[in-house]
């Protein structure tokens, strides 16, 4: 059984209302009861957490050393400036999922570049609230290709 | 009778006392009861917050969706490099002015871009504290003309 | 009494009638008639002009030395081309005020720079036609500042 | 029958002496003669005119409006550098050819890229003075499929 | 039943004795045909195809317009250059994946930019081969959320 | 009498089908019998081919040395990355004009630049299918020019 | 004995008025007067214009041709945007001597690039109103060195 | 007796756990306390502090006014994207030095760029956690030379 | 004895006909004689093929691994644009030689840069048709030198 | 009398042999002499140095500290690159003037910027050998006006 | 007892003398003669030479290796160019730290990129001339850092 | 017999000792008795030279003038920085063949831009110090091929 952080970044909190047009009308309580309930089916435990803070999401990932096998993490409008997020997945050395609801690279220029990619493990984006299951079954197969 | 939210970000905190060549020497206390007071006499409600935080921020302008009629956001930095804030703006939906206190584009070149402009109704800048009687004033006129 | 030059550039002699979607349905001719009786209610004998020339308006406001208190400029595409403008501008040393009807930082990204800017006093952009009557208050607050 | 204006921008009243091996041999008067007896053979009534200003291109833009079915632009140097040409011609919203004589891509680098292509229906660029009797045929094809 | 093309690019013919380092050891076919079982456990019609040719790939793509319900593209190399896979993909209008076995974006610099993201519905990289299973499923999702 | 090669480029096989509003409804079966026949009016041979390889193209212009007296190339998405197209046409000399069906520049910025144009004689972008007809035209006179 | 055009541009009209600490105290009028005096001297005739228009400066040039031997240029802002100077400029091929009364390179970085040097013989600047008589005498150099 | 604050910035908690290849072993309440140890010998009172978050470390160099002689700031990642510190230190004007324990120029590019040198008094990098000490002796350089 | 793959990419079929004051008039039968004599003699099996597309020299690429000894490939035009062939190239293994007839670096900007070299082992330009029979013994150096 | 330092940097012992199409036929020798003899004519003691040495030019302008009253410097090649040469003008503080035989503009991209301009007082380029000759003038009007 | 190499560049030897009030009023001389008793108090042997010539420093570097322990190398102007410095520092793989007096981030942009820091250990900037004393210091914790 | 100069900028007289990884263990004077030896096997009188100063390679280049009939340049460091290299070249108009050891173009991205290439006629890279005799053998094909 594997212990998974699924972390989400600004404004995700205000998921289902915010310009449901670009990213639908589920809400983060129910995509987290969503998540955990999947994980659950095979055998994860998934925990969740927000912030819309930097440095929250900072220490959130600190706090995931040690007691999660894997992060998936939703950055929001981090993912594309900040390096403290960048250096704080190199620095637990967790496997990390980079996820987004919206195919960023079909929107403005600005949400084009990832500072955070490259200390990840992979990318899923584009595919909806459903990117979160995705994440879960690839996190799986992560870990159990671990050298 | 519409109610407004002014919002302060990094380091106005030490207005009246930074920089008085280019900021002035107004403190932010005393900026905030003219603001309240100019509003008043308008027939406004304005309210005063501010905020180091990026998150604070983001949060304080999701704390308007549903209690204010509009925003008037004087970013600081962040201004230059928030995405996060850009996001929250277009989130909550509520027309939002953008404000400086100097001429941003007679200073340093990092700070003639502004990231959140364009999810922003309008800009004031270089008019000083009046700044925020003007954004006041701009503020009625565009939800007088609210479609 | 102060007296304030309001000048408009090229294209601007269509307001009204070009592009209402972006620009509204106010006529230069009204828009122009609204700010001198704004202006007179304040105390300030408002004139305006309009020319489609670079150099018409580097002359115009070459004219306002020594005859106008301060200059109210859309410069409109001149905005983001005119050195010659910002040295005319520089050159006259009066108060300015660059004023878009729209919020050029929504539109496309060759309107988002202005070679003017620097020059000017401060910037008011995005308030629609509402935005000279709040630029006469500005030059107002510019005046009564003067050193 | 169409209405079609022929404008040609600055220094293009030299035509036939400036720079012969890149323009040509063909005056200004000529060709104009040539385009109107063109015109007219197809059931067009064509008018041209030249300015070597920018605001006075402008202005013969503006005049087109409600007098003329399209226009024919050879902007010069001014195609390069100009927004204001762009908003008059999308001020205007009638059907506009970009036109070169020779062909700008294979010249200097400064000449590669259009300001006001956007705004414009079509290009035809590199034919010599050829172009012209091109670009009214080419005029009489959207004027035809207009919705 | 959905019937879902999965098309490989440039090098992928060399999958599993190519750096294995950054690709792994499993080879094409293996890869293939694991795809097609797994698709065929889950009730889709999986088929495969990789050319190491633009052209062959652009039409590959033509080819499952009005056959496939949708396509898993690891486009290799051409992900990177190729305007002519992002118009092919746009032009058959069905649900695309952007794939990569390595994440693409702790590589080399040029390996960062996708052309073809944009026409794409959403990418998966960095879970080597297992990224073809994670595909099938994100296929599945897209095409029982499709309005 | 001329012979003209008419050559379509990648996902041209496609018109009338993909993307209609911006590319039309002929298919290219008509658009090429409607070239023929208008060419044939005006005493032209004119021969038609289509190829979505780059490589396929380059070998199509290769083969009009000799056999034709001028192309009118379409090189759709390659117009804007293929050196290679570039060095083809610059190779045989012929009498080459670039054409594009919608106007490049009013799209994607990635459709701005050509680098095909330097090597081409003129180019036509902008006027839908009726472009063919013009560049008939013009290669018409493009080779009653030639010195 | 030559003949050689003075030519000021935007805003010279201005001098002795205008940032003195830049460009000195000397009129326009003292400094034309004193070039014409120190070109008859010298035995050349010199005549001098002034226009804040870039068409105005064109046609000025243009009316060189055949008239005068060389012209002496100093186009103010326009050096640094105007395509259409840069090619008035060389289409009538007449000798041209860019002049700036500031070092130009020792000012805001927009002042650095001149987009008509290519078209000139030479460049004088730094020397204050002294290098309109460094630029007669250049003048004089260019003249007695023609082929 | 001058009294310093030692200031670090995001992911540094981690210090002697992360990466100690790149950072070493020494944990932060190690390196602070030998930092406090190292000033009292030199007469000096060292406070330390720590933070996550961009606000947090903006309102503790606020803190420092008034009650600190200079501030050694370890702004980690901010260093690189972080206006709003720049600000900061601009705003108390404090001696303040840049401090890195790894040499940032020989890593990732994005490590190469300091948004926040330029309102810094000097910079120390690459000497690892004796950067410190250095910099201990740095400050008491810097007060002594004071004006 | 080595065995030596000779490899030319697009429009090296028209050697000796195409722009000879650059190319030079050896046709590529003659060159590939030559070079297989010329390999022949240093006891070399030298073989040679020609394709103008970019997926035809992928393949030839992925043909020459465990069948050839190393490649020298003048990819032409695809030298500047091709992903594929550096991938093609590193992923086959074999020292590989670039190589070209001209001097790229003293033509257009465009041809300055190589994406594939990065992958060879060297790089031979600008010394004609000769530096094929170079490449050979520097094949035969490379071959030579292999740990 | 004034005493003026001519220096000639890199490449210009080679004058009258290099690139006379370019350059000219003078050679350095002939240049200094008349430049001596030109100078005596007008009371100044002017001094010839020539060193292919960026660092022999710093050193010779180091020596003219104290016993010169302005230098012209021809920095050929190092113009456009060298730091040091700006740094040892800023550092001696003499009147010094930029020179250039050929008009640097008009030649390769390379040549366009100068590194050095911003700390001369003024530049002169593209008269030839003649420029010298200019230089000392313009020399004696900078000193002449010296505050 | 280490033996440290102090290395000054370009118009170091001008120091106390050139812009003072960027530099400071210490001479060359007494720097090194403090920097000299400042090593030899702490048991190091300090040499000192300073070299306006680009090659002059890196041979000076050459002979450091096996002569000495460490260098300290304030660069000046060649900080920013000089790849052959980089070259030498890495080649004689002796620590080596990089030293500004002034703080080069705070001044003009050129000044911000050192090309030569990823050779360096560390830098050391803006402590005007404590910053060797330091510099001893930090050389002193390098070499009793050493593996 | 032909004459050739055979010339190593800075760094190289380290050769065999600094970064053998690199540049291979053959020392310096070794390589040069190998390139004589090899030339004087083909009957060509080879003579080699080192300057670690960029003002010695160009006077070096320089005294080849009538002297040699060719020059094969290892500029080194100097190669991606030195216009006064480029311009030396240039001015002898002498045959010159620009070597690197290693592959420039797998290494860091500053050592990928060639500076000198273009007044170069070819470029030998990457074959380790077998390049010298490659380059010998290269200039012996140019001088057959003089026009």
């Amino acid at each position: 059984m594997s212990s998974i952080l699924i972390l989400n970044g600004p404004n995700l909190n205000l998921l289902g209302t915010r310009e449901p047009e670009v990213y639908g009308h589920t809400t983060l309580p129910q995509l987290e009861a969503d998540a955990v309930a999947y994980g659950a089916e095979r055998g994860h435990e998934v925990q969740c957490a927000q912030s819309n803070f930097e440095g929250g999401l900072v220490e959130l990932i600190h706090g995931a050393r040690g007691a999660r096998d894997g992060i998936i993490l939703n950055a929001g409008a981090y993912t594309h400036t900040s390096v403290a997020l960048h250096d704080a997945i190199a620095g637990v050395a967790l496997p990390t999922i980079e996820l987004h609801i919206s195919n960023v690279h079909a929107r403005e220029s600005f949400r084009h570049h990832s500072v955070i990619a490259r200390a990840c493990s992979g990318v899923i984006c584009g595919f909806g609230v459903s990117g979160y299951r995705l994440a879960i079954d690839a996190m799986q197969s992560l870990l159990d290709n671990r050298p």
